[in-house]
This record gives structure tokens, C-alpha cells and sequence, in this order.
């Protein structure tokens, strides 16, 4: 059996309890920390809560030599860990696929997920969220600003009236993340003075959620990762209102001038 | 203190454990489940398995008369339980504006998702869906068949090349919900030979997820609640190979006949 299970967002709490049952019920568990990672919590801190050891995986020992995990897995409980909910990258689903082509039994646990929080969070609402991107470092795109495939989608949800979550690129192995305020510039570019909010440390006890100007978000420090944005389309009218409240957008960017919480 | 707590898909042990420490070091928790419900846990597993009482609110017991709950929660630890995420439902969002709005604290622990679900259990990239529906009953919307509002966003979202999720109507209440051969059923009228994807017990240790045309899916019966249905958009060679490993996809609706997943 080998069981993919999400450990959600933000340290070695944030897995569900059924997830951690499966997890200390395994007789081998490996991990992947490459496509994302736990933002307040080392391999260590998972294997102390859960009392279990941790065969971390790099990209290489997943997608190019999995054969020891898929090995173990035909005759013992075999865990794969990823921060996040699981099967989010191609790479897990690769592993799922050859695991199946060798008759073993796989299930899935998940784990909260960025979009989640992003909704959640914000107080837009999740059903009208369009398809989401993720913007590039520079470097990993090979090329200056925002690739046309990112603003394309932005402006076709916008068309829409949808909000579009814009995750930040992430070099875990690297340790490198990008940050709001660097992608604000980038997109402020194409989208200077659209309304944007900041979700920084979604998951986290002490998470930041604030809506400005594009421009504006570019001059601000947000503290710790993990960063996202979400461009909002259409505002509906408790959206507008839960931006005021949870976000402190400005009153110039929002409609509701009726509202208590718009100043 | 108000916390919101998502308790996840399917059970007792679907919540995280972060969200399980808060409800147990809460003084008073009220919970709704006329939004969504767990499947498989009454109120009084929940009871049993966390060691708290719980107060299940009606609608009206949330929007109309929160009064108790904001008291109580100016100066205790007050917990709030929904399934799934928080914060999902406007009713969530307006109650933790007047919570803030009388100078409560709050905060927000999340819950695993059905739209999570969705893309991890069918193998399709959850960067790849468009905005998301929900069918309604028809006795629910006024009228037989499928809302416009409803085929225009499936519609819109395949020009894209986005997947849809389309949610099903629930009414907790009246323990009525909207199964997916009912669901293919309907959309068969304006889509009959599409492929579609049920997810039924999203979250359970016993998914169901099978991709056929609508017009077939609409023969079946998938078994215990709760069901959804996802409309592909283009597919990518992994994602076909996944909806033919995971989910029986029929060869003749796919392309990647190289593939030895689709026969």
C-alpha cells in the first residue's frame, strides 16, 4: 500500500488527524520537499511529533529512482509526505501512475491547500475564482517581468469579473522564494494600479492579509514566506466589504460607500 | 476569541490536529451543517471523539441570531465548526465581520476542500481549472434543467481549455442531496456526449472516481453521498493517463493512444 497525505500548510500540525494516523500506522515513510515545504516546521519537527523517521526524497530520488519506494510498497505500508495537499505536482501523479502499473494499492489523504486558504483568508469568494497562476523568478523564466501566458490569464479572468490566485515561485532547494512585494512590482508593470491582496503565511497562527494598489504592495515588506497574491475581478458586495475589514483596502479601490467598514 | 475551524470531508478525524487542539481548548463551540455536513460523523461522534459538547445552529440560529455567540466570544475561547473549509459560505464571512466589528479577535483554521479533492483524486492539475459551479436541484432553481449561468461558466471554461468542477446541490436540512447520475443527467441535455469525471466521498478511505460521457455516467449509480462532478478541458498526456488509471476513462475519449493506461 503506499498512501500519499498532505501535511497542509504550515508546520507539523496542520496534517488531519486521520493523515497522522496513516502516517505513524506506516512501516516506511518518505517526503518531498522540493515542489513545496512546510514553512514553520523541519523534517525533524514532523518526525518528533509523530514519533516516525523520514526518508526525505530529492527531485531525483522521486522521479528518476523510485524504485525502493515502490518496492517496499508492494508487500508493507509505504507513506509519501508533500507539504500542501498531495498530487498538486505531475511528479506525485507520476508516482501514483507506476505504483498502480504494479498492482499496488494507493490512497490519498489530503492536506489544505494554498487556493483554500486564499479564499478563505481574503473572504472572496471560492466559486468565483478563475484559474490560478504562478509567476516565475525571472531567472527560472528566463526572461525580464511577467511571462504573457500569466497576464494573458489574469486578463481573461478579469473579463470574467473572476479573481485569480498568482502563487509565487518557489526554490526549496534553493531556499529562495519570491517574495509579494517583488511580484507586486513585476505585475505592476503590466497592472499598475489594480487592487491586489497579499496573503502571507497562509495556515499560520499569524497570517497577513492586506489589499492595496499594485504599486503600493511593491513598497511593502510582508515578513516570512510563504507569500501569495490574488487579483480580485468583479467585487460583490460582502467582498468588498471583507477587503475593508480583513485587508484594509483603501476606500478609492472599492464601490460599497455605504459600508461601516470602508473609510 | 472566535475561531473558525474547517473540519474537513468526511469524519471525526478529518479536521487537523491544529484545528483539533483549538476545539478542545475552546469554552464554548457552536457548529453549523446546513452548508455542507460530514458524511460520515454525527455531532455526536464529533462529541465523543474530541471530548467538547457541541451547539448545532440552524440558519437562522447563525445569520439571524448570533447574538449568544459574539457574547460569549468578547470574553471566551469560542470555537466555530463547519464542514470542509470555513469561511466557504457568505453566512461564515458576515459572522466574522461582526465578530470583528465588536473588536473580537479572530482567526481562521482551515479544513481540507472538496475543489482540493476534486484535482487529486482525478489526477487533473489543479492549475488547470476554471471557476467552479453548482448545479442545483431543479425544485431548488425554479425551473427544469440546468441554470444558463451554469452551462455559460462549463462552457467559457472549455474555450480556455479549463477544467469545471461542478458542486452539487445539498440541502443538509431536508437530507436531499444532488447525486451525480442525476447531475450527468441533466448537463446530457445540453452536453451529451462530454467526458465527466463523479468523485463520489471525496475525503473517505473509499472514493469513488469514474470518467465516462455523461449521457453513460447518467445510467449508474455511484453509491452514498457526497458526489461531484468534474468537466474536463484539454487534457495533457498525464492527466489522460490518470483518468484512465484512476478513473476507467473509455479509450475512445482520449487521444494518447501511445499510452498503456487507455486500452
Amino acid at each position: 500500500m503506499l498512501t500519499f497525505i498532505g501535511l497542509g500548510l504550515y508546520d507539523e500540525r496542520s496534517i488531519s488527524i486521520a493523515g497522522r494516523d496513516a502516517l505513524q500506522a506506516a512501516d516506511y515513510v518518505a517526503a518531498e520537499f522540493y515542489t513545496s515545504y512546510l514553512v514553520d516546521a523541519t523534517v525533524s519537527d514532523l518526525e518528533t511529533a509523530h514519533d516516525i523517521d523520514i526518508d526525505v526524497r530529492d527531485r531525483e530520488g522521486v522521479e528518476q529512482h523510485p524504485e525502493d519506494i515502490l518496492r517496499k510498497a508492494q508487500s508493507e505500508d509505504v507513506a509519501f509526505l508533500t507539504a500542501g495537499d498531495t498530487m498538486i505536482s505531475t511528479t506525485h501523479t507520476d508516482l501514483r501512475l507506476r505504483a498502480i502499473d504494479r498492482g499496488i494499492d494507493t490512497r490519498v489523504i489530503h492536506g489544505v491547500t494554498a487556493q483554500t486558504a486564499a479564499s478563505g483568508l481574503t473572504g472572496l469568494q471560492n466559486y468565483r475564482f478563475g484559474k490560478s497562476v504562478t509567476l516565475p523568478f525571472p531567472y527560472a523564466h528566463g526572461a525580464e517581468g511577467v511571462p504573457t501566458s500569466v497576464t494573458d490569464s489574469i486578463t481573461a479572468n478579469r473579463e470574467r469579473g473572476l479573481h485569480t490566485v498568482v502563487y509565487l515561485d518557489i526554490k526549496a532547494d534553493r531556499d529562495e522564494y519570491l517574495r509579494a512585494s517583488d511580484a507586486a512590482e513585476m505585475l505592476a508593470t503590466d497592472f499598475e494600479d489594480m487592487l491586489a491582496v497579499v496573503v502571507a503565511r497562509a495556515g499560520s497562527p499569524d497570517p497577513t492579509v492586506r489589499a492595496d494598489r499594485l504599486s503600493a504592495l511593491a513598497e511593502k515588506d510582508f515578513g516570512d514566506p510563504l507569500h501569495l497574491l490574488v487579483l480580485p475581478g468583479e467585487l460583490h458586495h460582502l467582498e468588498e466589504e471583507a477587503l475593508a475589514a480583513l485587508a484594509d483596502a483603501p476606500a478609492d479601490m472599492l464601490n460599497a460607500v455605504d459600508s461601516q467598514w470602508i473609510k
